[in-house]
């Protein structure tokens, strides 16, 4: 029998965040290792293959932020056939965490580089009433909110814009500009709750935390829309709202271009082996 | 100032009972208390109160099962309004629980004596994807169910009979027998769950969970219908189904007589003291 050959695969995975020190592996030599979302995949990939991966996630989500639609690559020469690679390693996975699927992508392709847009929602229990069983994964606001005055701020963030004002200190990029293709609040009838949608080719280091403390703010009456565009203009964080906590954050999806226009990508593109925080 | 009069109170309480063990107290002298519902509520009521209460509720559920109208009844002297006690009470509990509202009752009011029906809810999620956020509130089933056999097999449950095959070896009741008013199967269109109802005059330690147990067995064809009715007839234990885990397991609601009628009471009725484990 030959040798399995080498073969890239991208995931999407989804996880509950509550119990996890978010995405990225932090597992410092001669420390207790955190558990992590890509550290707990990685390692059932690695029981599962018998090989020594590493696993690249799309977006470096903070603890108890949640994701449905993760994306995440990595490179391994197996037997198990892709369409019984998820439930080979799901079957290794604590309930908290699932592979939703598993495909084999182009042998160059980049979950963090080649992402073209994402989409998060924040999901707001508005109520005088607790959200109990769902307190890991909603925001709490005991305020009253006008959704009109919501969206035509958050029409206000779409489009492409220096969102300085609307990152933590620490986000470590060069530029702080981006691109929002479409951000706006929603009544979620099933749940009861409001949604802040937002989707962009990229986002800040709590750039959606910020944005939603921000529709939070004008929704209960603290800051007028035109604030908004203000706070955009001045880049200066003190001017947009409070980051709102991660139990209400959800990673929706990650898009890509179709395989055909990845493999036409340079093979020298530069690499992108640490996934931007967000 | 007079001192105020001692009053009876019903409140109405919520939890996630994932992070408690069970709604009875359980401080045993001289040993760690465990986390109880009516440990963490009663010491909330003692705060507010300055007043010396014990608590008692109507149903003593289990470790890991949830409630959304579970009923108890304290007597106290306060100066609180009726109307101010229940958001009193609330900002002294933990966000796993909550007081959804407070009344005065007629003085010999007794939430486990006087209760006249119950609803509870066994919430199954049936899919080959895992449940995740969910998974300390619903069971988690992978076989295909077929909903029409399962009601056959509920609808034969429904009436006075004797459940003591539906019941835990330790139940500790003096008759098994019991009035079930309706049990049926539903989909639950907006959380995509399966959902079993049950009502009746009052329960078995386990009975709910048995009864979900049992209806599984009919729904993925390992038990037919009739084997239902055959199970009911033995007062066997072994011939029903499993008990189903806690986590799928809801307290909906509790009925009680209008006040007047519990005020009609002869006051030397017997105490019931100690809940029913259900």
């Amino acid at each position: 029998m030959s040798e399995p050959t080498l073969k890239r695969y991208r995931l999407k995975v989804a996880y509950e965040g509550t119990l996890f020190h978010g995405w990225q592996k932090q597992e410092p030599p001669g420390l207790e290792p955190l558990r992590t979302v890509a550290g707990v995949v990685e390692r059932a990939i690695v029981t599962a293959t018998q090989q020594p991966i590493v696993l690249t996630g799309a977006s470096r989500t903070d603890s108890g932020v949640h994701a449905r639609g993760q994306v995440a690559h990595f490179s391994a020469a197996t037997r198990i056939p892709v369409e019984r690679l998820a439930s080979a390693i799901n079957s290794r996975l604590p309930e908290d965490v699932e592979i939703l699927g598993a495909e084999e992508a182009p042998a160059n392709f980049n979950a963090i580089a080649h992402a073209s847009s994402k989409q998060y929602r924040y999901r707001i229990f508005n109520s005088h009433r607790r959200p109990l069983e769902r307190r890991n994964i909603v925001y709490h606001c005991w305020h009253t909110l006008e959704l009109d005055r919501m969206n035509d701020a958050a029409s206000r963030l779409e489009g492409e814009h220096d969102f300085a004002s609307f990152a933590a200190a620490n986000h470590g990029r060069l530029t702080t500009v981006r691109t929002i293709f479409r951000c706006h609040v929603e009544r979620d009838e099933p749940s009861d709750e409001w949604h802040i949608v937002v989707q962009g080719s990229g986002f800040l280091y709590n750039m959606v935390r910020i944005i939603s403390g921000t529709l939070v703010e004008v929704g209960r009456g603290a800051m007028s829309p035109s604030q908004v565009s203000a706070a955009l203009l001045a880049g200066d964080r003190r001017l947009a709202g409070p980051t709102l906590p991660p139990t209400g954050l959800w990673l929706e999806w990650i898009k890509y271009p179709p395989d055909e226009v990845i493999r036409s990508y340079v093979a020298a593109e530069p690499a992108a082996e640490e996934p931007p925080p967000e």
